[in-house]
């Protein structure tokens, strides 16, 4: 059923407790950040615990180049078409690299088959987030 | 239905018009760009035309203030969790902001009420984007 698109909508922001629990309930967010072509936005699978967020990638990868001690956006959304209402978190802070073997446990349930042999871990020093609110 | 998370999956490259199909199916895609606190990411309405996206924003919005006369980048993707397929797209060009009265036409059809009196046009120049296939 689709929603009156005249209906009133409206942003709530979000606590941090909440930005956490929503994106972590998502298997794919977007990895963002500043590299010499200019911003790059890429989807990833990913984990987090609250204080950071993990990410497998390529050792040769273009996030695996330009990552590295850098500041990184993370971002996560839920929309919902015929209502209109959703979510978004954005999370800033920076990122390392811990190098892993490829077999080794933990991380994200990557859905892109082949070796993610690095682990990125971004240091979460920002959580923001709002909801989209609507009258119906 | 669940698909066996074991199942191969890889990444095919999108072609320019395939890119711009699959974006202009989709109501919501994010604009990131870098900012002073570093790289930031919303979720915004947008129309596009195969050259240019167009977003509305407030007057004084974040990215009002820091967007005009800079590289940006916009994306768009769908995941199916289920089958852990989807595709991402990622536009990058240069982002000018158009004056227009609120009562306007044309543009994106803003789900958040209230005026939107800035619309920001991305010129862009660059438009890559991959689909993620899978053996089932």
């Amino acid at each position: 059923m689709s929603t009156d698109p005249t209906t009133s909508r409206w942003l709530v922001d979000l606590s941090t407790e909440d930005c956490w629990e929503l994106a972590m309930s998502r298997p794919v967010g977007r990895l963002a950040w500043s590299g010499p072509h200019g911003p790059t936005v890429i989807p990833v699978n990913f984990t987090a615990d609250g204080k950071s967020v993990m990410i497998r990638t390529k050792a040769y990868s273009e996030a695996a180049r330009e990552c590295e001690d850098t500041m990184v956006a993370f971002q996560v959304d839920s929309f919902d078409e015929d209502t209109r209402q959703g979510w978004s978190v954005l999370m800033r802070g920076r990122a390392h690299f811990e190098y892993s073997s490829p077999s080794s446990e933990g991380g994200p349930d990557v859905w892109v088959s082949g070796p993610r042999s690095l682990q990125l871990r971004i240091e979460v020093g920002e959580v923001t987030g709002r909801r989209i609110l609507g009258s119906d």
